[in-house]
């Protein structure tokens, strides 16, 4: 089956996305009988292309590598949509799949949320690693999804291309989830852990996650629990069919934890993690992101540097983790593709 | 979809599969629109049974509690198969799905493999939790199964319900596995574990593993390492698609650690772990079982008692990790259901 894509967004995700699927045409033709072309690519920056019979990726990729425009890939009169806005382009481009990798305002949800909408309405499938919209109005959108008779898929919202959506729904498929627990943002992860193995304290840490480029210049959204927040209430929202918004659930952050406390913790064998938990009673979620002391036997304990982890507890397999990268290019453009994989298997 | 079961082997994961058929059924058909009745069993022991308009759950799981014979299901007249053996049962039971789930034999896989080939060859689906003919004629079942068109599924032999196929097969889709690296062993995982946290000897920790059931009277099949190597085979031929046989592995057990080796690895900061790791390079499979040193930072080396863990390195994803439990009436009953889902979930 042949997929037609278009890609809203074409930053660090969209390239990474684009690159896969450059390198791996062949094997997802040959294992899968997946075949796509790309036949839209709309980003604010770095501008539009509508290419009805498919866009050759890698010159697109060559072209985005050396800072230039996607006008510079066709001369003027053979190029199309380079007028168009991400709506009009969604409307008009003859894709089956969108792929929606704008950047993420956890505030508004927007454009994204449009861009989605305007997709799902026009019969498109939707493919995100955005976690605005997941965050804020994944109940409407599955819904419009589900009237529409199109997938609305978010592996990539929730531990970059580590399958927890994936694996909820398919490998814990008869099960009843009566909690997931995790660590779900990496910069954190990592201060922690320097504060602890190298006996950094906060300010320190926190400079070297920025120098490495694991935190923002403002690192707030990372350190005062905000991202973790998020990806919290999409599972409780996804993976326990609740329906809250980020300011039904507590949040604290790290920018409390000393390097004392975290070497007290370390002499009576525990480790601080920050950890974002939700769970079902009675029909009602309690979701939270707060700094805790676990015992080393904690599967989530050992969980060091920028890694991510989840816990689920499930009603017939008990407990189960599961441990991968949290970010990434390669890694969230894969969550795009497997979102894309699930799609082809249900059509196919 | 209604689909039409028959368990070949009713010991405890038959029971546990029943159970949990029996006590979600409403929740099964709701969600996923899954409906099943078990049309026949058949037990060496327990005797057989053949109910084509489908068996009373939980009547049969009460007699079994009670020690009793199927042939108590209903009056003689009332009752037919009792006379039939599992191969005729087999052909003639009007079953969309085989579960094979009678004893290990990891020598010489038998009568396992004659059941479930005759199970494809008549066009039913199998799902199965036993080691034997997943270790020693998986390519031959799977080629044979692709031929009559029928799903050949195998989630309950390594890691019980903790659904290392599903996630590879869905949740990594795209990838190339390059290595798989794990804890499969629960009983030598749990005498490593005494022998370090409880600084018990090798005996001392494998008498209490026999008291508590983790361990049986002749524990060779644990503690040298050959359950570890069937699964390690069976991950090599299913994930890594190899072609290899358990003599292909190099294999080691537990029983030359010792404690003062246990407690000299901790000082240095390393833990032993039972550890059966399979890689491909240049489409060579290398598979070997061997007590290994991990150093406190491989999320291996947290894993304790009798949980089970598998790392895997994928290039795209780099590594994934997933604990959970390996063994478990419920859970390797729930791997047999979660078998099923992925069966209904293809043909619907």
């Amino acid at each position: 089956m042949k997929h037609k894509i278009a890609l809203i967004g074409c930053g660090t995700v969209g390239q990474g996305f684009l690159d896969i699927l450059d390198k791996k045409a062949g094997e997802l033709k040959n294992k899968f009988g997946f075949e796509a072309k790309v036949v839209a690519i709309s980003d604010k920056l770095k501008g539009s292309l509508l290419v009805p019979k498919g866009i050759d990726i890698k010159k697109v990729l060559g072209l985005l590598g050396q800072g230039k425009n996607l006008a510079d890939y066709a001369p003027e009169k053979a190029r199309q949509g380079a007028a168009l806005d991400p709506l009009e382009m969604i409307e008009r481009c003859d894709a089956d799949i969108i792929a929606e990798l704008t950047y993420t305002d956890i505030k508004t949800a927007e454009p994204a949320t449009s861009y989605i909408k305007k997709a799902l309405q026009t019969g498109k499938h939707v493919v995100t690693s955005n976690k605005g919209p997941a965050a804020l109005h994944y109940p409407e959108l599955r819904d419009l999804a589900k009237k529409k008779k199109v997938h609305f898929r978010i592996e990539g919202t929730v531990m970059s291309g580590t399958p927890v959506f994936t694996l909820a729904e398919s490998g814990f498929a008869g099960n009843t989830v009566k909690e997931v627990k995790g660590i779900l943002n990496g910069t954190t992860n990592f201060i922690l852990s320097k504060m602890e193995l190298d006996d950094m304290d906060y300010r320190e840490a926190l400079a070297l996650a920025q120098k490495l480029g694991y935190a923002e210049a403002d690192p707030t959204a990372d350190v005062e629990g905000f991202d973790a927040l998020a990806k919290i209430v999409i599972l409780s929202n996804v993976i326990l069919e609740g329906n809250i918004r980020p300011s039904d659930a507590k949040r604290e952050g790290i920018t409390g934890i000393s390097r004392d406390m975290v070497l007290a913790a370390k002499q009576e064998g525990f480790r601080y993690k920050l950890i974002a938990q939700t769970k079902k009673e009675g029909g009602k979620i309690t979701a939270a992101v707060s700094p805790q002391k676990l015992p080393l036997s904690d599967p989530l304990a050992g969980v060091m540097g920028a890694q991510n982890a989840l816990t689920f507890d499930l009603d017939l397999l008990g407990k189960v983790t599961i441990q991968g990268p949290g970010a990434g290019k390669t890694e969230t453009g894969h969550a795009i593709l497997q979102d894309m994989l699930a799609i082809h298997r249900d059509l196919s």
